[in-house]
């Protein structure tokens, strides 16, 4: 294990050199050792805020790991970030991204529990995107041999949201029905595949039409993400359902507490995933979020209702919670080595691909997790149908075109 | 068992001949084993609204069990139907009650599951504070032999509510926290008995003073029901609690969701006990019902947070859920059985004592549940001070006294 983990440093460290080279506008006269290459939002707006720079190497603080990244997660999160539309907005230039992989490179005072060399995912809060990472030791673990860089860089946010989510927020047992839109992101793929660990679940779950095909059978009923879930899912089940996953906010926090069984629990979730792919605009998006109904307590009182919210980032990044989201980690670790899920990747690309990348994003084209590797080097085939869009984010109206026909990208994993 | 129940039901029809001769006024004409006593409720409003009368005896409709009945729980909630202070009020007159216990009398058709002598406790639909009760079958269950009838008729309601309250909506785990107010009623003893039976929980309840001692074995942190539950809490948990179980509404919701640690869960609940003797007024009640302030899902969502409401009478008779229900009576008679939980009866009354009775729920005098016993007399001993209070109901102001200082009656069990 040690010895591949130096080996694979020594061979990032040679790509960095070779990248720089070919970079000369970013080029920094300081030592390469000295320096990394890491994705650089210069303002928020649109995709050319982002740009891949050289920044100054990091170096651990007391607490914390180095880590040499080897793939990096993209969340829709990313995409509000870029906008700056986001609760209190950090100051720009800044270097995205809340989940990385990568192997130990050092660590800083006070910070144990890991070898150089050790295979780790980790949180960031922010700065993910880069080839050298520092974070806290607590939000490190450890990653089973088997399991690949791009399967860790997908595993941390989408998968500890769904888990906490089902077992924690809203006690997920047998028997009974979830409903998860954009059951074909990244948080969407996650709670599927964690619904599927408990006895006869029934999954209902929104998705675009030409996504049916490939996740069909992680979805017990498959809902067209265009027509009125609320009509569809009453038609199977009059009744309604035991849990709401939602991240389309707005009118549907009304939509998802009205379709809840008594002692049902609708969860408004956000943190990374919070409208994969299932938002026209950010424009229409900001203003269901902000128009959303408030709800008297009594009401759910008399109905029997549970109603909740949840942000994995807040709760890592804001409030502490590195024990608890610790504890997910570990269930989920132990799901994976017995093999009861696995991260679903959607595609792969360089750093310098981002852009392409959040444009996927955007336009819902992604199954399953984005990643950015850094050990992938940009490919002509990026020049494709995603840059022909219009720039995400800088359109204001609502853009009434849907994506459904468009091609999955050639290099899906 | 049977020997034992026909038996019991020939004492019973005794009485009734008996109290029915001292009752001239509402005798009737037809023969005994068509009539039963039972309370009537004769108009929403004070105490004299309460009579105890004559009533035809019910027979089982189809799906429906008869029950000799034993005891009766009174409820918080039974004050308030008095007042007409609930939502959508059934006409009276009518017979009050939520639950009994008792001995099978007959069965109707299509209702199987028991034998006639079988002993049970039942959830009613109102009627339940009469000699004879007939109740569908889906909302009785056999009682174990140690269990006595006293302690059935104080089980169903607020055992049912404290333990799908704690584990069904909010997922009570080893090493939390909750908060209970009136720590001393008839849910409070249900809560505090159920959270030691999780490992290392903290429960912080607040009581009446007079009321600590009493209870001091049940809960960790005792709060005077008087001082601010915030202030005390937060002196000795910095970071809250995981849950709150709040029976007050108004402000306490915003304190409540407030108090709460990260992921932690807040539920409103009323249904029986909603404000066992912790309301200085039904006016002052009714105020702070209706003015709780509603809720932006947004702020559940920054700040990790649950927020819900349970209403077991709701559950049960509005929205089907018995099958839920009899899994928590199932869980509850096995806890029971190992002797993990244990009904604390607060005293025992005649029928004819309910106008008493409710004056000490009203007066917050009780710990644990009170129960009208159909085989108790009304004794002397009921011209205390209870009834030298205001009447509960029909004052409009606050009643600035307190009764910490009160003694507890005479005939407690």
């Amino acid at each position: 294990m040690e010895k591949e983990g130096t080996e694979m440093v020594e061979e990032t460290e040679h790509m960095i050199v070779k990248n720089g080279a070919k970079d000369p506008q970013n080029a920094i006269s300081a030592s390469d050792s000295k320096e990394m290459r890491a994705v650089v939002l210069t303002g928020f707006g649109g995709l050319n805020k982002l740009k891949v720079t050289k920044k100054p190497m990091p170096e651990p603080q007391e607490g914390e790991v180095k880590i040499r990244v080897k793939a990096c997660g993209l969340n829709f999160l990313d995409l509000m970030v870029r906008q700056g539309n986001i609760d209190n907005p950090p100051k720009t230039p800044l270097v995205p991204g809340f989940e990385c992989s990568g192997i130990v490179e050092s660590m800083g005072e006070n910070a144990s529990g890991f070898e150089i060399g050790d295979r780790v995912m980790a949180f960031v809060n922010y700065s993910a995107w880069a080839e050298v990472v520092c974070t806290p030791v607590d939000w490190v673990y450890k990653i089973p041999d088997e399991m690949t860089f791009p399967e860790a860089a997908a595993f941390c946010v989408n998968f500890v949201a769904a888990y906490m989510m089902l077992f924690e927020v809203a006690n997920l047992r047998e028997g009974m029905s979830v409903l998860v839109h954009s059951a074909g992101g990244g948080v969407g793929q996650a709670v599927t595949q964690l619904c599927a660990t408990v006895p006869n679940v029934t999954i209902f779950g929104t998705a675009s039409p030409f996504k049916h095909e490939a996740i069909r059978h992680y979805v017990t009923h498959l809902l067209d993400r265009n027509a009125d879930y609320v009509a569809e899912v009453r038609k199977i089940s009059p009744e309604g359902v035991d849990i709401v996953l939602d991240c389309l906010c707005g009118e549907n926090t009304g939509k998802g507490l009205g379709l809840l069984k008594p002692l049902g629990t609708y969860i408004l979730y956000g943190s990374s995933n919070m409208v994969t792919g299932e938002t026209k605009s950010f424009f229409s998006f900001a203003k269901s979020w902000w128009q959303v109904e408030k709800v008297n307590p009594i009401k759910l009182y008399e109905e029997n209702k549970v109603m909740a919210g949840f942000s994995l980032l807040s709760l890592l990044f804001k409030q502490g919670g590195c024990s608890q989201v610790k504890t997910a980690v570990q269930a989920l670790l132990n799901l994976y080595n017995h093999k009861k899920i696995k991260p679903l990747v959607d595609s792969l690309w360089a750093l310098e691909e981002v852009k392409e990348a959040m444009q996927r994003i955007h336009d819902r084209g992604n199954i399953g997790k984005l990643i950015l590797d850094m050990e992938k080097s940009p490919t002509p085939l990026m020049a494709n149908d995603s840059t022909e869009t219009s720039e995400a984010g800088e359109e204001e109206e609502e853009q009434e075109g849907d994506n459904d026909n468009k091609e999955r990208m050639p290099f899906i994993q």
